[in-house]
């Protein structure tokens, strides 16, 4: 059987579209929506009651949508909203967290993992407990970058201050003698360069945009909803701010245009 | 006669407290009510029909809650919506972009201004307009940077980065030999240190918070409504998310203790 039905995919805004990246890439003939809550960008530094709030308005309009499997594409909305989303759904849900500590722990070698992610993530200390779910004997290391959304943002991907942010950022992580660092936002694989330069040959990257894609397309199969149909799937997009500013900043995300935007009002 | 009534003075966040701390040095015995829209903010990268949508919603509360005078202590919101919000309100209302305006002009010599400010701010014009409309003859030069909150907020506010950030911001502006530098944003005195390093002793900086704070004092006495009782002024806060964050980063704005914060719900 083939189904058709969209898989919808959230952010509080931009950033997951390094996630709709790797969907097209792994799954491309699924059709796609995603939905940015520009409005109200950012959540990272957001109370969790008000993240739950959010996220439940936003995955109410997917369901309305038809979507077959929902990414919170967002690490800040998995970190805060997933369990209590899953609770209230029954339309299949999967963050970005969980792909993102499997695919560390089978890289590690020596146990030592870093995480960089924002305020809120870091303070949930979701990681930390999906990684020692996964092998109690981790040791887990984990640093907020607030600041690395606004530099990704402002287009400062290279050069001196971005450099420097990051050691500042990544010092402790690397004294730790981290083999393994989560990149625990969705924004982070724009600075990938900077910060692959930063910790070196000897510490290896997850990109959780790439592992959530994987880990996207094993849930359609375990499910039963692949499209396999031979299509190219298409992908509309959502915002709750005006969509000119999302245009210009998605095709840097995406590396192509964008077509299909729409401003929607649901707070 | 003694009015009482409450000074209201909203912003996006807590940026607008530079102003309530000016408020608090030339008004003393005021009353004040700060509101900060914590749940949305930040606002600098919104469309301009929201930010009029959220800066309704925020008036209609201060109004609800007796204010005699409102100050929009938001360069954004200012620029976007004080118009706006003059015509549908009776209520007393300034912003700070006309008193930063005036300063500028009243200490320029060489008629060479410069301002910065969000990406909205900037874009929006509104002290080009403000300026000219003072003096025809003045020539201003705008450059925003979205990256001094972020930094403000992370407490990074001397060092290596925020100098290298200012040096990247101001270079085009120093270029221009302008003599004065508008600060159009209420974040942007906590880095006055470093903005003032980075321009050197030629350039003198207007600092928004204290000039609105003087003028809402010229505005109290044109319309009658100063509080002469020769009390200590209280200040009561309002935030749209939980008031936990706001209360850590309100102590290194006002430089004391906070005590009456409340959450509201008006979005």
């Amino acid at each position: 059987m083939s189904d058709k039905r969209p898989i919808a995919v959230f952010d509080s805004g931009l950033g997951g579209l390094t996630v709709v990246k790797a969907l097209h890439t792994h799954l491309p003939n699924e059709n796609i929506i995603y939905f940015g809550d520009t409005a109200r960008v950012p959540y990272g530094n957001k109370s969790q009651d008000l993240i739950q709030e959010f996220s439940a308005e936003i995955t109410e309009f997917l369901i309305q949508k038809d979507a077959k499997l929902i990414i919170v594409a967002c690490n800040t909305a998995t970190a805060l909203a997933l369990d209590y989303l899953k609770r209230k759904l029954d339309t299949p849900i999967i963050g970005v967290i969980n792909p993102g500590a499997e695919a560390a722990q089978s890289l590690t070698k020596n146990r030592k993992i870093g995480i960089i992610g924002t305020l809120a993530t870091i303070r949930s200390g979701a990681y930390e407990k999906a990684l020692s779910q996964l092998d109690s004997s981790i040791q887990s290391f984990s640093k907020s970058c607030p600041l690395f959304v606004p530099l990704i943002e402002e287009g400062w991907l290279e050069g001196d201050v971005p450099t420097q942010v990051a050691n500042t950022y990544l010092k402790e992580l690397i004294q730790k003698q981290i083999d393994t660092l989560i990149l625990g936002c969705t924004h982070y694989p724009l600075l990938k360069p900077v910060l692959s330069e930063t910790v070196g040959d000897t510490i290896q990257i997850v990109d959780s945009a790439e592992t959530t894609a994987m880990y996207a397309g094993k849930r359609l199969i375990s499910q039963n909803i692949v499209n396999d149909q031979n299509d190219m799937g298409v992908l509309e997009n959502y915002v709750t701010d005006l969509p000119v500013r999302f245009k210009r900043v998605a095709r840097q995300f995406l590396g192509r245009e964008i077509d299909h935007v729409s401003s929607v009002h649901i707070h």
